[in-house]
C-alpha cells in the first residue's frame, strides 16, 4: 500500500489540500520582517469570522493541548476553583491540566453519556471561577452544549474555557454570542491544515483575570502574545511553514464561506449515522439530554457484536482508508470515523463502501448496499 | 524584488534546502502509526551523534524557548536556587524563564562581555541547584565557554542546563562529556530545518530532579515525553510536516558528517570576521577571558562610525540579502550576519561582497576588495 494515498478519515489530522501543502513548501522568510506580519494579520481576519468572535486572537506554535494548557495556567491561581466537566478523553485532559495550576471540581460523566445541566448549575452554585468544556468530545463523537454552558457560566460570573478543537471551523461556533471568554482550535482538524499550531480567541474579561497573577508560563503567556500581536508578531519564533500552510487552509475555509462548510460537516456525519443505521451499528454516545447532540465532526460508533473496533480499523487501513480505534478503556469497544476539514461527499461514501465490505466479509452483515444507499441519500442534499 | 529568492544570512530561520522543503510537503500521516514512528527513531538515532550524548532526546512541537522553559520548569521547584548566566538577550530570557519557577541568582554582564569563571565559581558556591548557560550567545555573536562552566557545575553538584540553539549541529558540543544534563535545540538554526520544533536531551539526574515534583507543565512535561518515547511517539498531536523536514535535514547533517560541518562553520565565521577585519570593522563582542570565544554561526559587528546597524540591514536588504540588527539596546548599533545551517562560501562570499559595496556608496569605506579577498583567503582552506 501506498502510504501518501491513504485517505485519512481520522479526527485529524485530516487530509491537506494539494494548494496548502504547496504553499507551505516556500521558503522561509524572516519571521520578524513585514510579510510575516501582512500574513499574519490576514489569518487573523479570516480567523475573527471562523471563531465568531470581536476578540483577540493569537497563534500558537504547538498543539491544541498547548492551547488548552495557555487558557487555563495563565487565568488559574492555585486556590481558583475549575470547574471541569468531562465526559471523555479530552475533557480528563482538561481537568489533568486544570489539577495542575488550581483546584479542580470535577463533573465526572461516564464518557459518551451527555451532561445533566442541574448537575452542572449544581456544580457552579459551589462557587467557580472558571468552567472548562470541551465542545466536541472527539474520543467519544457527542457534541456538548455549549452554548447553554456559556449562559450557566454568565450566570454564575465564571470565565468561560471552551476547548473547540474538533468544531471551529467546521460546525456553528458562536464565541461572542455564547459567552466563551477563551476559545481553541487546533490547526489540523476543520481547518484542514497541517497539524502543529493552534489559534485561541481571549476576552477581556480573560485578561482581567490574568492581569495580577504572578508566574505565567512563559513559552503559553497570553499577555506576551497581546504584546506582539500589537506588531502582527509572536514572541517566539513561529513555526513560519505552518503559517504559509494555516493561510492558504483558512483561504479555502474562506471561499467555500463558513455557512456551506457548517452544511457540509453536518450532512457528513449525518450521512455516516444513516449509513451506521442501515447496517445495525449503534451510536456510542447516549444522549441522555436534549441539548446534547451526535458530533458533527466525528462519529463514534460501537463495534458490532463479534468484531473488535481494532480490527475494523485494521482491515479498512488494509484498504487504504484510516480510521480511529477507541482511545483508553474504549480501545475495541469503539470505532471512529472522522469528517472533518475538507472532506467530500465522495470520501464519506468511499468509507462507506469499504467498511460494509469489511462488514460483509467477517459476516458481520449479510448484505452490501444499505449503508451505501443510506449516506447516498443524505449526502446528495448537497448536491 | 522576489521575496521567495532572498539570502538569509540571520541566525535563524536559515535558508532550508529544497528537498527539505519537498519532504515537508508529503501528505499527512498518522502520528500514532507504525511510519511516524519509525521517522521518530531515525530523528534520535542522528541526534544522538549531533549531540554527542546517550541521554534521553525528545522532540518538541514548539520553538527554542519552549525547551528553555521544558528545561527549567521541569526541574526547578519553587525554593530553589538558579544561577543564571546573562551576557546577551537569550541569557536575560532564560533568567526570566527562571524567575517564574524558581529563585534567581543571576550573574548580568554587560552584553557581549565574557564571563569570569572565578566569578561564577563565587556565585556557585553561595548555592544553587541549577546553571544556566546559552552557549553561543546569538544576540552578540559570543561563544561561552559550556566545557568550563560544565566542569564548575560539575565540582559544586549543580544542575547544568546548556542552551545549545545555535551551536548544536553546527558547532563543537559534547553534551555527556562535558555534563551537560540538559541540553536544548532549534531546528531552525544549525540543523537548516524550518521554525518550529526543538530537541532537548536529559540526563538520568535531571530526571532524577524532577521526580518529586509537583505541577509540572503540562505541553512541556519531560515526563510525558519520556513516557511516549517508549512508544516513539509524543504525548500530543506532533507538527507532523516539521517532523518530514527536520528528518530530511538530520539526513543531510549526516551526510556530511558532522565533523566537516563543524570545519565549515568555524571557517565560515572566521571568513568572516577576516573581512570585517580587512573593512575595518570591529568586532563586537569583548572577549576578556582567554575561554571565550567569537561564535562560530554568527558574527556581531559593531556598526562603523557615520552608519546604522539598521542602515546596514536595509541597504542589504534592497540587494537581496536579508542580515540581522542588534536586539533590545542594542539596535542600531551592530549587526549580525548568520553564518549557520547549510550556508555555503559561496553565500559569505556574496554577503562580503555586497557589504563592501554598501560601505562604499555609503562613503564609510574607499576601496572595495579588500574584504572579499580576505575572507576568500580563509574559505579557500576549505577546497
Amino acid at each position: 500500500m501506498d502510504l501518501e494515498d491513504t485517505l485519512l478519515m481520522m479526527p485529524g489530522p485530516v487530509p491537506v489540500a494539494p494548494r496548502v501543502l504547496r504553499a507551505m513548501s516556500k521558503p522561509m522568510i524572516n519571521h520578524r520582517g513585514a510579510e510575516f506580519s501582512a500574513m499574519y494579520d490576514d489569518c487573523c481576519e479570516i480567523l475573527a469570522d471562523v471563531f465568531q468572535t470581536k476578540n483577540d486572537i493569537f497563534l500558537l506554535s504547538g498543539s491544541g493541548t498547548a492551547a488548552m494548557e495557555a487558557a487555563v495556567a495563565c487565568t488559574t491561581e492555585k486556590d481558583d476553583v475549575v470547574l471541569s466537566l468531562e465526559n471523555g478523553k479530552f475533557g480528563e485532559r482538561f481537568k489533568d491540566i486544570a489539577a495542575r495550576y488550581g483546584k479542580v471540581n470535577a463533573l465526572e460523566n461516564e464518557w459518551g453519556h451527555s451532561f445533566d445541566l442541574n448537575e452542572v448549575e449544581k456544580k457552579l452554585e459551589e462557587g467557580a471561577k472558571t468552567i472548562t468544556l470541551i465542545h466536541n468530545e472527539t474520543s467519544v463523537g457527542i457534541q456538548n452544549p455549549a452554548k447553554d454552558i456559556g449562559k450557566l457560566a454568565k450566570k454564575h460570573d465564571a470565565l468561560f474555557i471552551m476547548d473547540g478543537v474538533t468544531t471551529i471551523g467546521g460546525d456553528l461556533v458562536k464565541t461572542d454570542e455564547w459567552g466563551v471568554d477563551i476559545a481553541v482550535v487546533g490547526s489540523q482538524k476543520c481547518l484542514a491544515a497541517p497539524p502543529g499550531l493552534s489559534m485561541i480567541s481571549v476576552s477581556d474579561r480573560a485578561f482581567e483575570a490574568m492581569a495580577d497573577k504572578e508566574n505565567l508560563p512563559y513559552y503559553l503567556d497570553l499577555k506576551a502574545y497581546k504584546k506582539s500581536a500589537d506588531k502582527s508578531q509572536t514572541p517566539y519564533t513561529p513555526a513560519i511553514p505552518l503559517f504559509f500552510a494555516l493561510q492558504e487552509a483558512l483561504h479555502i475555509v474562506k471561499e467555500e464561506s463558513m455557512d456551506a462548510r457548517i452544511k457540509r460537516h453536518a450532512t457528513g456525519a449525518k450521512a455516516i449515522r444513516a449509513a451506521a443505521s442501515a447496517m445495525c451499528i449503534e451510536m456510542f454516545p447516549q444522549l441522555n439530554a436534549e441539548h446534547s447532540h451526535y458530533s458533527n465532526t466525528v462519529t463514534a460508533m460501537k463495534a458490532p457484536e463479534g468484531i473488535t473496533g481494532n480490527d475494523i480499523k485494521k482491515d479498512m487501513m488494509a484498504r487504504g482508508i484510516t480510521i480511529a480505534g477507541g482511545q483508553s478503556h474504549l480501545s475495541g469497544k469503539i470505532f471512529r470515523i472522522g469528517s472533518m476539514g475538507n472532506v467530500q461527499p465522495k470520501d464519506i461514501m468511499l468509507t462507506i463502501q469499504e467498511l460494509e465490505l469489511v462488514l460483509k466479509k467477517r459476516e458481520i452483515i449479510s448484505d452490501i448496499g444499505p449503508g451505501v444507499e443510506a449516506a447516498s441519500e443524505v449526502l446528495d442534499t448537497l448536491l
